[in-house]
């Protein structure tokens, strides 16, 4: 086999296009080697190189994604470095031709392996798939990073789990600083290996703590990148702690940058984020809360486990366009999901992408049409009733 | 709600429209109340009113399936039949508008139970969901199936396992022929319940002893119902007794009505047994194998868990025409079966479905063009092969 690489000239662009006057929201433009994305933007996480249970197509089509995630510890683990390398990057592996982000895989380094030892160097885990050993190390993430291909690749960070005491919270935040560095020298030091532009977004740490967000904020703006990125929240803190650190944040990262806060979270957690200026969010909630049933709607939240559905013959969702929600009952969708079917999965997670995407597409069209405040206000009322 | 039902005027019938020169293949095709089969059909299997993996649209539209199978033992115990009379039966409940064809739940009682107890009034057995007792009766299975509305519903019988002695067999058929006597009584003594016709389907029995196949064959005839199928086969026995016992069946059954092999079977089995005039089949294997990664090809089987496939970034099959066959690669597709990923269980089952759809096509094109025969012992050496 021979690959044909096209030339990609441009490196990252952001260009605003409208600013909230009531709050900090904005609309922009997000342009990159794989295509433009239009923010306020919600990425579907693509854990092992697949958003589980959604075909590509139906990503694009039905779902309207402009950009997945995709979890470096993951894919380093499986497929593996040799088979993503060899496929050309992960877009020629999995399919998917737009645009790509990757976490760096700390994250899942604390989350899931449970023999991990953090040091200056870096940190050293065994596999949660097979209990082999690991280290990841600022550089060798960035050299990952340049393997999967991933239009956006992230900083190597410590995140903190909550509650964090402040002195392990500032020591942390220290090293994850040293090893931002450590992974900005080492990208600007490599090149991509498929002939299109990659960008190195840093990630703003420190708890709960406002001085320590503040410091990080101020520290990971010196560095200049394209974007930047916000960790460490959504972890478990009540949701005004998390507004509250990522106003303070928001307030010192460049406004003509593309903020990102990761791993947020529910839908009305996304529209405050929004509002406080935030412009990129992912997380697992969609779908897999769609396989335990739950389901995010414009009216509030179904558990379609729930009895009330048994013999609810109506649409999933008669106000949505998708057709999923259109052509499937609610009592059929919660038989699926009662039973484990395979199908059921299928449905509950096209139905939450879907509205995920919804969700974002309607902010933007109110930050655009200059109305977005009181739409906000509206609209939060409703997302966390339980129907 | 109210549901307006248009009514049916045809009951089910059955036109002939070639037959094969040097084998007893035949094409045909069959009306039904939700539309028209072309024969040699294959069903694929929708156990619990889903075909595992697989959304409704893409029956329709990338496998091509005319006709799905249902199983009243699954959807007896889950969703029961109160949820499918309130739905209208399950193509209201599922959204399938095309044909449905429902198996009797006797192969469920005897495979999937484990307290059963059989007598000459019915079968008792314990859900193998929560344990809970219930009784099957030639009866009451043709109630479940005029609530679950299929076309075609099938008597309810003993199904015997391989090997079985002559005692057993024989007076397990007898019985069967009484239970047959039965149902077509409660059949034909009730009405359809939504307004469109069903037609019953008696089961041929017998083990793999030909007296009592021919005993049971001529039984079955003489009950003059609108087609006829053989059970009991693909249980363990050898292929050459398989194909001994339809051809001694086929002899027998009508052959202006269309003939149905139950649970066959490999794509092979399909081929020889179209060639000894079978109409339709069923079974697991295209969608329960794709889950563990065997993927059949008109070139022969895959394994795409073998490591041979770990870098091989060629389309799953280039000579598909099936949107997932073409732009996902053997590659990926081993990546998600050996992560367990839902995607590669959509994927692989989309393609096993394409392809026993497209080998009964092909078989009923080379039938119409009076090739058949040549055709068939042709590809026959190659569907077996191990790539
Ligand atoms: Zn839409
Ligand atoms: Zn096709």
């Amino acid at each position: 086999l021979c690959f044909v690489f096209p030339i990609f000239a441009s490196t990252m662009k952001f260009t605003l296009q409208a600013a909230d006057a009531q709050s900090k929201a904005r609309a922009g433009i997000l342009e990159t080697a794989h295509g433009t994305i239009e923010t306020p933007i919600f990425m579907p996480v693509g854990t092992a190189g697949t958003v589980k249970a959604v075909h590509q197509h139906e990503l694009v089509n039905d779902i309207e994604a402009q950009i997945i995630l995709g979890n470096t510890y993951h894919l380093y683990l499986r497929p593996g470095l040799d088979i993503l390398h060899a496929a050309g990057g992960l877009h020629r592996f999995n399919g998917w031709e737009k645009p790509i982000l990757t976490d760096s895989g700390g994250y899942q380094v604390y989350s899931l392996t449970e023999v991990r030892k953090i040091k200056e160097e870096g940190v050293t885990f065994r596999s949660h798939i097979d209990g082999s050993k690991h280290l990841f190390t600022p550089e060798n993430v960035m050299d990952t990073q340049r393997i999967i291909g991933a239009d956006i690749v992230m900083a190597f960070d410590e995140c903190t789990p909550y509650p964090c005491d402040y002195q392990y919270a500032r020591r942390s935040l220290d090293m994850t600083h040293r090893w931002l560095k450590r992974c900005c020298e080492r990208f600007d030091a490599t090149e991509p290996l498929y002939g299109y532009d990659q960008t190195l977004f840093p990630i703003v740490q420190g708890s709960v703590y406002r001085d320590l967000r503040e410091k990080s904020a101020e520290t990971v703006a010196s560095f200049g990148r394209d974007g930047n990125a916000i960790g460490g929240l959504s972890v478990g803190e009540p949701a005004e702690e998390m507004y509250a650190m990522t106003e303070v944040v928001c307030n010192i990262l460049p406004a003509e940058k593309p903020r990102y806060l990761m791993g947020v979270g529910t839908p009305v957690n996304i529209l405050e984020n929004i509002a406080l200026g935030i412009d990129m969010f992912d997380c697992v909630m969609p779908t897999r809360n769609a396989r335990n049933g739950m389901l995010f709607t414009r009216r509030g939240i179904i558990n379609i486990k729930n009895k009330k559905w048994e013999q609810d013959f109506s649409p999933i969702d008669a106000e949505s366009d998708l057709l999923a929600d259109r052509v499937y009952t609610k009592a059929y969708l919660r038989h699926l999901i009662r039973s484990q079917e395979i199908l059921g999965a299928q449905i509950a997670s096209l139905h939450n992408l879907h509205f995920y995407l919804w969700l974002v597409g309607e902010a933007r069209a109110h930050i655009m049409a200059g109305d977005f405040h009181a739409w906000k206000n509206s609209i939060v009322k409703q997302l966390d009733e339980r129907l």
